[in-house]
């Protein structure tokens, strides 16, 4: 039997964490809320309701129903039918519906604005897929953490790490967004990054801090990490390690892939939906060493990197797989992601 | 029997026009043609080599062989094979290619970039469909001008249009681009800007004159156009005209479509292409008037906006219909355009 | 005996009315007023205290002094000493200050941020003076709307403006703001916008209507005037008038004022305080016609262009001049401004 | 006597050392050379020519008489007056114009633009001042490379650094750059970055790389430095060691100099001259450790940073001073930098 999934709030990341699940041909995606007739909830009806939507409460149907979307009825409604919820709602909002999560006694899997009390567990599919297993309540890391860590624990589990250091240049809005965003200057804010704590507290035997700085672009954030990696390892076999990943993907420079943006419009030409990336990009040219140290420059493509990581995190708690391996597996194939 | 059509230059505009023409059931794309393995040209290997790539010359194909990419043959041996060329390279080339064009007897329809003399006339489906008919060399008005003229021609057909004066807002790159931008400014250029003169080119009966700024931003232009009625119409005359109009989309800024970048977002979510538009949009609260004379403004998607006027003009050239109207909804019902 | 001003409120405004002030011959600067160590007071202790600093409220001075600010006393202390107050607060402080300023008897200016209501009348140096002598409570008009009207001002007083409409193209952040700005985007907004509703309101004989769009930018707004005139003029004529006209600069593209950009780089160099510029400016090759209809495009620096209207509006209040032009030419004398 | 001095090249480099040189008592600006009435130019003359302008060649002189610009000679008379030439031409005409320098027997000091060949010596003032004594011919670090090396240098004086790894967050173009920019992008350059390699140019015993990212921004480049120190230190010494430093400022996030526009508005509102700022600025709550790594973020404002140190090299060059720390004292005391 499928494994029945809800999504709660249906944006940016709502969206495409519903596109994802969708794909798994072990779960079923049983409907998706919001509260309001926003634009991506536009976007679904104009393409023929492909998923039913669910009203966060009653007093958001007359709404909804105004602008000419069916509604399929309330939150309350969907979480009777469903296993799971994946809450991609705004920050905070998802403490408040884990009490009504409870009361129906369905699992959930928060996203990572959400603060770490409200979870059993905060959950990457590669680095603590077993600590997730069984669990009923799981938050995801943030889109830089789960990337971040991608990168790290590949690296971790073939030389060790003892340390990082990392400067995280992130976009100050997603594409299309009019109630934030910077012009014209860079941001910096006090170090430690919460990326690098939030990566301790997943990977608790890796020293980390790292500098996050903010800029005026909205097609992905880009990270420098240098690593202190336990054994030595070469230039090729680090790239060797990122080109085994299936969610990561290594890119030339000198072929083109020279920023964020390029990534954005190779994955539009390539005919990905929405032009999403669900791998982040090492940019091969990058990979160097300061002394012993490693240094490499990643892509972190915000709107869909956590959606594999997300959907590992359903096998966990649902408890599909008690297999890492598995489960990665089977999102990976899944999601096309080799 | 289908026409044969061939795309020389597969950048921005080449793609695009490739999957429009793919899309024409009543046509065949037989190749296209570049010269460098782009990111385009990796993402068409990418996914499959859905087109068959030609090399501009005998000299590119071995740095596109290097890259892995399969190659055809060359340009002559493409031409050899097609009816017409639609010619999307860096303006200044297709004037070089016109004479082999016209070596290998094949009609051909070249962008906005080039210069009017390229053609036998300078073309808009819409506005001069009848001019094109049989003709030999077409070039097609700039993504702004294409844009424009639509609104303006169904505006002009209505209640006819005496002068304009329109505020171009021009993005300065596309979503990618590295080679060009501008940061944190408004880059004013004299009066008149090139659009209102074409626009005079191909509606002489039009009295147009506007002003040109660039903007630090990729995701499509916008115009504010005053225009005078012959016929004063009302705003609801005004909305149903655009309406009606099956490559005009009316959105309103209350429902969320604030900006150029709402509208990429919706078209993203909605599943197109690249998160492309082929519909220029009319920003609803933006219809009002000035006196008498007509306001309005409309978003101009510079990536795909010349597609189906493009797709036009082959249907002119060709021969295919005698009848704007026919011609107008072949194309519109390939591109699913309503 | 010299106007006695007070400036409440030391943000971008703020600074740059005291500095007008300071240098009136006629006028003296006791002081102004904050509440907080911003970077703004933080600049004024460390270039000496060139003006008295007053805490808002007592509350306010501990957190003062703690950063090493002298503080000269409370706001009442301040009120009490001065005959009119220049209130550059946050929109919605003006409000609240008001009583205060009723309490203490002092007369008051309020920027553009306000509601029309606080003030017994909305008010432009140019357009009219004679309506603010005398008024205890005047409100400025914002920085758009006070250098698009000295622009409409001068030709209507030439030759008659019926109408106008207009596009503003809107920098959506100062330079140096961190709470506010957009990335890659142009934000459009319903028609009309509140410049042309506020220009009806101090010129009812000009019927004014226009569009605002939002782009990212820090360095100036650009409007795009196109304006109906009783009487015909040439384009030298035109030129003229602007020219002869104190507040406004002619400039030329050709000469590499191509941008608002390029106004800001120009008053750095010129050593301008801040590179601020209380003058719009017209860029030359704007200036064409639509039919009889005039267009031209002009600049707003927005963080100075109100400074000479506001200190207008203290000659007018304190009546130090019951005539306009003798009022005027001793603010743009003070100011340089020829 | 004083020493004489030419600036050659007016542009943003060349007006602030002009400038620079014209504020050190022991030095006399004998005039500047440019070609074209560029704004920096029609600034010149509009604020009354406080230094004569020679034209490069005679052909320059008609079109900058044209424009109503006084010129006082060719550069040939020019350098028959001077002891030495400070060259901010654009990159790659330094080169030619040597030739010319050297017929004349006039020393030279070139910008960070020119190939290191061009020089006898690639300078520093802080760094490797006595290596300049004497010398004919010296090269400047580029912006980004003299703000790290500041401070570089101190920590190393201090407590030894044996390697670096840094990551430049670099600015795209200088406000009012209407040539060049990005728009929403962070472009990726190979590791290791250029700063990295001169810098062990400079301080051979330092194992130093980097990566450089561009961002769509005007107001000064970010980096983030990680070094390996042979003597740890604590937070408060490396504070005390940068606040010690005459050229480096110590901020606080929390104070509102959280950006790099936080200090270009900080600088304006100070009243420095076009708002610039001769110290770079270290973020007090970026210095932190990783490991026994010390990080921390600087900025680097990239218009003026270079100033000091090319006069710097005026002192060495022309042995004003064998002694470094009576060199950097005379610079600093005429910039009022403590």
């Amino acid at each position: 039997m499928k494994a029945k999934v809800a999504v709660v709030g249906y944006g940016v990341i709502g969206q495409r964490l519903a596109d994802g699940v969708a794909r798994q041909e072990d779960m079923e995606l049983v409907g998706v809320v919001d509260v309001q007739p926003t634009l991506a909830i536009r976007a679904l009806k104009d393409k023929g309701m492909p998923y039913d939507l669910y009203a966060a409460a009653q007093e958001f149907i007359p709404v909804l129903e105004e602008a000419g979307i069916p509604v399929s009825g309330t939150m309350a409604d969907l979480l009777a039918q469903v296993d799971i919820v994946l809450d991609a709602t705004a920050a905070g909002i998802g403490k408040k519906n884990k009490e009504i999560y409870q009361q129906y006694g369905v699992k959930a899997i928060f996203q990572g604005g959400e603060k770490n009390e409200i979870a059993d567990i905060f959950f990457h599919g590669y680095a603590n897929y077993n600590q997730g297993v069984g669990k009923d309540y799981l938050k995801l890391t943030s889109c830089n953490t789960t990337g971040l860590i991608r990168s790290v624990d590949c690296l971790d589990k073939t030389a060790g790490i003892e340390k990082i250091a990392i400067t995280i240049m992130r976009r100050s809005a997603d594409p299309g967004d009019t109630h934030r965003g910077f012009v014209d200057l860079a941001k910096v804010e006090p170090v430690p990054n919460h990326q690098a704590v939030d990566l301790m507290t997943i990977m608790p035997h890796i020293d980390a801090t790292g500098l996050l700085v903010h800029f005026p672009m909205t097609h992905g954030h880009i990270i420098n990490v240098l690593a202190k990696t336990k054994r030595k390892m070469t230039k090729e076999a680090v790239l060797q390690v990122f080109n085994d990943h299936p969610r990561i993907k290594v890119v030339k420079i000198a072929d083109g892939f020279n920023s964020n943006t390029a990534l954005f419009r190779y994955a539009r030409n390539l005919g990905n939906p929405r032009g999403d990336m669900y791998e982040i990009a090492v940019f091969a040219e990058t990979v160097a060493f300061s002394g012993d140290d490693l240094m490499y420059a990643i892509n972190i493509p915000q709107e869909a990197v956590v959606i594999p990581e997300t959907i590992d995190g359903i096998r966990a708690a649902l408890k599909m797989h008690q297999n890492r391996e598995e489960a990665l597996a089977a999102t990976n194939q899944y999601l096309r992601l080799e």
